[in-house]
C-alpha cells in the first residue's frame, strides 16, 4: 500500500516564521506617505496595527520566532498534512510525483488562520479588546473570527454588502465564532453613511469595506484593524506551510522541480514558496516557484510595476508593486480571493527580479481541473485553489510530451464545501472566460502614473 | 506545549473490521420476509446486494479482514485525527478528560465513506456497474459518489425532492464527483409516477426515495442497491473508528469511562463504541455507552422493541429493533441524519440487554453545545453531531457535581459547513423544542402490532 499523507507530530512544526526579505538581493522598495511621498515610519502604522506586527512587517531578520500561545492554537489543525496525489498522477499518466499541501483541514477551511491566529495574539498582547476588519467572500473574517474566539477577543467584521446578501452562510459561520458581521457600507461609520447617502442600494466593495473597519478601529484606543493579506507580516505568517512541506517531503525523500500556488494578495503563495525560494537564493536550489493568477484580473503577467494604494478608497501607504490600478474592478469570478488589483510587494520584487514566474489562466479550464481533482483525490477545490490545480495538469502535460521527469508541489489552499454555487454555475454552463485587453490596462493605469514619488 | 492531536500512521491502520455479532450474548433475531414471516436467507437480498456484502450481513466472525484496495482509499482521510479537547475542557472546567474523534476530515465530511468505499469495492468485485441508492439530506449520496468515483462504478442518487430543492449544494457536491442525481419522486420509475400521478407536487420522502432507487437496481443486472445505515454489514465497517481510536487513546495511556455518539440510525454510534463493547463484553472493561437520539424521534427511550420495516413503504424485511413505526413522521429538525423510526437491529439487541444506554436531547440545547464548541474548539459541528457536544457537557457537569475524574471519548461524526442555515435559524430564534407524547407513540405503533411474528 503507498502511503498517501504525511504528518508532522505537533513537535516538528516550524519554530520560527521565514522573512524572505533577509535573503532578496533586491531590497523591497518602502511604502510611501501618500501626502509627503516620504516612507512610512512605525509611528504611521501605531494607530491601525499593534507594535508587535509593526515590528515583523520592517523587519530584516530572517527568523522570527512563533510565540508558544501561537503554536498552541496552530495544533488545531497543524501540521497540516502533505498527501502524494496518486489519484491524479494516475489519471494524468505523466512522469511527475505531484505532492499536494492541504491547508482545507483548518477551521475555516483555508490558510487564512496562520496569519489570523498570530495577528489576534499580538493585538491580545497589546491590550487590545476588539480587532476591526472587512472581508469579501468571507474567508478571513471567518479566520479572523475563529482566532479572535480563541484568544478572547472582540472581533467586528464589515462584509462587503453583496456578499453578505449572497452568501449568508459565510456570516453565520462568523456569528458560530462570535463575531458581530455588518453589510459594508453600513450607517455605523462616516464612509459607509456617505457611501448611502449618494446611494442607498450600494452593492459595496473590499475598498468600502476597509474604509469602514480603519475609521471604527481608530474611533477607539482599544481598537485596531487587521489585514489578511499583501502585508509584509502576513506573509511572513504563511510561511509555516512550506516549512513544513520542507520537512514532509524530506520524509517522502523528495524535493520539488517545480512549486504552483494561486495568487491573489500572495499570502498564499508566498506562505509554500518563501521557504524554497530561500534555498534557491541561499543554497543553489533551482525550484521554479509559479504564481497563478485568474486571466480576468491578470496583475503579474499584464501590470505594471508601479507605487500604487493597496486599497480602492486611497486608504493605504502607496506600495510599490505589480498593479491593474486600485481602481481596477475585476469581473465576478467566483475565485473572490484572487479579485484584487495589485500583488504583495514581496511577491512583486521577486518577480520583478525573474525569482518567481507568473501564469494567467482562465476560469473555465481551472473548474475542469477542480472536476478532474474530485473525482480523482476526493477532495473539492476552493476555486482559487483551482487555479494551481490547472497549471499542475499543465506541466504534467508539458514534462509527458518532454518526456522529462518532474517533482511538483502545490498549495491546495483550500476546500469548496462553501463554493458549491461555483461548481452549479460551471455545470450549468454559465461561466465564461474574460479576455483583458491591453485598451483595459490603459484605462485601468490611467490616474495611477501621477502617483509615482 | 499540549499535545492537541494523535495521529496514527497509515501503516497502524485497524487491518479488520469488528463484528460485535461474535460476542454478543443474545445474538440479534434474523429478520423476517414480510410475506411468509420466515427469516430472510441470502438468497432474498441477492438481487439488490452483492454476495460480499451478504455474507458480512449474516457473518459470525469476530474479525473480517479490509481488502487492500479499502484501506488504499481509506487513507484519503484516514486515520482520522484523535483530539484532546483542551479548549472545551478548559471552557468547562470540570474534572474530566474530553477526547474527540473528528470523522469531519473525510471527502463527504462524515463518517459516511467509511462504509461507502467498502460497498463500492465489493461491488466493483462483483462486475456491478452502477450503483443506485437514495439520500436524504444528501451525506449519503455525497459519500457514495465519491466511493464510486475511485472505482470508475456509475452513481444514481434519488434524493428526496424537497431537499433536493432546498438543499442544491449536496447535489453539487454529488455532481461533482459524477453522480446522476434526481429529485424523487420522479417519472423514472414506476414507485415514482404512482406518487407523482396522485400529488404532482409530492415533496418526496425517504421511504419513497427507497423504493425508486431499488425499484431501478433490480430492472438492470450490472446495477445494484446500497445503504449508508441500519444493517449489519454497515455498522461493521465503521468499526474502524473505534478501533483506531483504542490504539489512539492507548498512545495518550487513557482509556474511556464513557462513550458518546448521536444515533439516526446506529453507524457513527456502532463506529466508535462497539469495539469497546467488545471489550466491556470479553474483556470484563466497563465503558459507559451511551447513544443520543433527538427528543422529537426518540426511538431508543420512547420506541417499543418489535418487528418493522426499516423503510416507509415496507419494501424491506422485518427488522427486530427499537422503533416508532415504519409510518412514524419525525418533525423536520435540521440533524437530518437522526431523523429515522428504527433503530438497527444491533443497537436495538444491545439496548434490549442493557449493554448500551440512550438518551433523548432537545435541539435548542444542541445547538447551544454546538456554538461553545465551535468557540473552543475552532469546529462547527453538523447538527448530528451537536447532540454528542450536549450530552458531553452534562457528563462533564455532572462529574463536576459528584467531584469525580471521568474520561470522556465522543464521536464528532461530521462537520456543519454545509449546515449553516440549520445555525441561522438557532441564531434567529426560529427553532424550537418538541414533546413527543403517550399518545404521539400510540398513534406512531398504531398498525406496527399487526407485523409481529
Amino acid at each position: 500500500m503507498n502511503r498517501r499523507k504525511i504528518f508532522l507530530n505537533e513537535s516538528e512544526m516550524p519554530t520560527h516564521w521565514y522573512n524572505i526579505a533577509a535573503d532578496m538581493p533586491n531590497k523591497p522598495l518602502p511604502p510611501l506617505n501618500p501626502r509627503t511621498r516620504q516612507p512610512v515610519g512605525p509611528e504611521d502604522l501605531a494607530p491601525i496595527f499593534p507594535m508587535g506586527l509593526i515590528g515583523q512587517e520592517v523587519s530584516a531578520e530572517r527568523h522570527i520566532e512563533i510565540p508558544d500561545e501561537v503554536q498552541d492554537i496552530y495544533t488545531i489543525w497543524r501540521p497540516s498534512p502533505l498527501y502524494r496525489a496518486y489519484g491524479l498522477e494516475k489519471m494524468l499518466d505523466a512522469p511527475v510525483k505531484i505532492y499536494y499541501k492541504y491547508e482545507g483541514v483548518s477551521p475555516s477551511g483555508s490558510h487564512k488562520p496562520n496569519t489570523a491566529v498570530a495577528q489576534a495574539y499580538y493585538n491580545k498582547q497589546e491590550g487590545v479588546k476588539k480587532i476591526v476588519t472587512e472581508t469579501g467572500a468571507g474567508q478571513w473574517g471567518t479566520a479572523l473570527a475563529f482566532a479572535c474566539a480563541q484568544f478572547g477577543l472582540g472581533c467586528e467584521v464589515y462584509m462587503v454588502r453583496i456578499s453578505y446578501d449572497q452568501k449568508p452562510y459565510r456570516k453565520i459561520m462568523m456569528n458560530t465564532f462570535g463575531a458581530d458581521v455588518y453589510a459594508s457600507p453600513s450607517n455605523r461609520t462616516q464612509a459607509g453613511r456617505n457611501i448611502l447617502d449618494d446611494d442607498p442600494d450600494s452593492p459595496g466593495s473590499l475598498g468600502i469595506a476597509i474604509s469602514e473597519a480603519i475609521e471604527t478601529a481608530v474611533q477607539d484606543e482599544s481598537n485596531k484593524y487587521a489585514l489578511g493579506s499583501v502585508l509584509n507580516h502576513v506573509l511572513l505568517h504563511q510561511t509555516v506551510i512550506g516549512q513544513e512541506a520542507e520537512k514532509q517531503l524530506e520524509i517522502a525523500g523528495d524535493y520539488p522541480d517545480i512549486i504552483i500556488a494561486p495568487l491573489g494578495g500572495g499570502s498564499n503563495f508566498a506562505g509554500i514558496a518563501f521557504p524554497f525560494i530561500g534555498q534557491n537564493i541561499t543554497k543553489g536550489k533551482n525550484t521554479r516557484c509559479i504564481a497563478v493568477e485568474p486571466a480576468s484580473c491578470p496583475k503579474l503577467t499584464q501590470g505594471e510595476f508601479l507605487y500604487d494604494f493597496g486599497d480602492t478608497a486611497g486608504y493605504t501607504p502607496l506600495l510599490p508593486m505589480y498593479t491593474l490600478g486600485h481602481n481596477f474592478r475585476p469581473a465576478a469570478i467566483h475565485a473572490g480571493g484572487l479579485r484584487y488589483h495589485g500583488a504583495s510587494v514581496l511577491c512583486s520584487q521577486l518577480l520583478k527580479d525573474n525569482l518567481i514566474e507568473a501564469v494567467a489562466l482562465q476560469q473555465l479550464e481551472c473548474f475542469q481541473a477542480g472536476v478532474v481533482f474530485a473525482r480523482a483525490e476526493g477532495i473539492i477545490a476552493a476555486p482559487e485553489a483551482t487555479h494551481a490545480i490547472a497549471q499542475v495538469i499543465r506541466e504534467a502535460e508539458q514534462a509527458k510530451k518532454e518526456g522529462t521527469k518532474k517533482t511538483i508541489l502545490f498549495n491546495m489552499c483550500g476546500h469548496g464545501f462553501v463554493d458549491m454555487k461555483a461548481y452549479e454555475d460551471y455545470f450549468a454552463g454559465a461561466l465564461s472566460d474574460h479576455q483583458f485587453t491591453e485598451s483595459d490596462l490603459k484605462s485601468a493605469l490611467g490616474e495611477i502614473r501621477e502617483l509615482q514619488p
